[in-house]
């Protein structure tokens, strides 16, 4: 990636206060939502030069190569802008097809779901639990 | 939609200190990211009391019934939540084909694109206006 691009890039984001942006992954074959992460300016250069996701995790105010640990990595397809320029698309290919930590293909698992009689709605768990999370960072974790 | 059960919705979301989560608005047919947006406490029991997306909007400072001006409104199919209680999937029917303001299907038609000798990528248009922004909002905007 050339560099004065990669800046190009990063210039047409509107960056909030905190200078982050967030950034939905979405997997470029099924076309389903698999996370909403944050990117700082690092994050997106890192992202464009590596042609992988790499996050700025908030909880730990440090860079995040996605897949670091799990090695569930996302190989980056797309990279789309919105109208705003405040919110980033990230088209992915998601390696073991697992993007939630909890070891769910996405972390949008937890479905608004009413009973047949409305008064009854509760969040649902809707997807498989396809790796346990002790397989995938080790027993220390 | 039962009140208390419109509470227990509310009470599961991880509300920024601005009281504030992001909403993404995916089209439920076609699986394609329509845009990202802002929900409060207000604006998530309206959408599902009302069943359709109602968002807040930082601009302005106020609830936004989503084409509550364009007739764009989003039809609330299925309501999700992420691992961490910190995002919104909203999948809708969008009424009219068009979520952008500027007259697009999706607020994400900006495609960061490569030229062939890998120097010259830029943000490009992917999207046809599939109507001009005039006839969405009348002249007067």
């Amino acid at each position: 990636m050339n560099m004065t691009s990669a800046q190009d890039c990063i210039d047409a984001v509107a960056w909030n206060e905190e200078g982050l942006v967030p950034v939905i992954a979405q997997d470029h074959r099924s076309g389903r939502v698999l996370m909403l992460a944050w990117m700082d300016r690092s994050a997106l250069r890192l992202t464009l030069e590596e042609g992988r996701a790499v996050y700025y995790s908030r909880s730990r105010q440090r860079l995040w190569r996605k897949g670091e640990e799990s090695g569930h990595v996302q190989k980056l397809i797309d990279l789309c802008l919105d109208c705003d320029g405040d919110a980033l698309l990230l088209k992915v290919e998601q390696v073991g097809g697992i993007a939630c930590h909890t070891g769910r293909a996405s972390c949008f698992y937890r479905r608004w779901t009413s009973a047949s009689d409305a008064t009854a709605a509760s969040w649902q768990d809707i997807d498989p639990v396809l790796k346990p999370q002790e397989d995938i960072y080790g027993s220390a974790e």
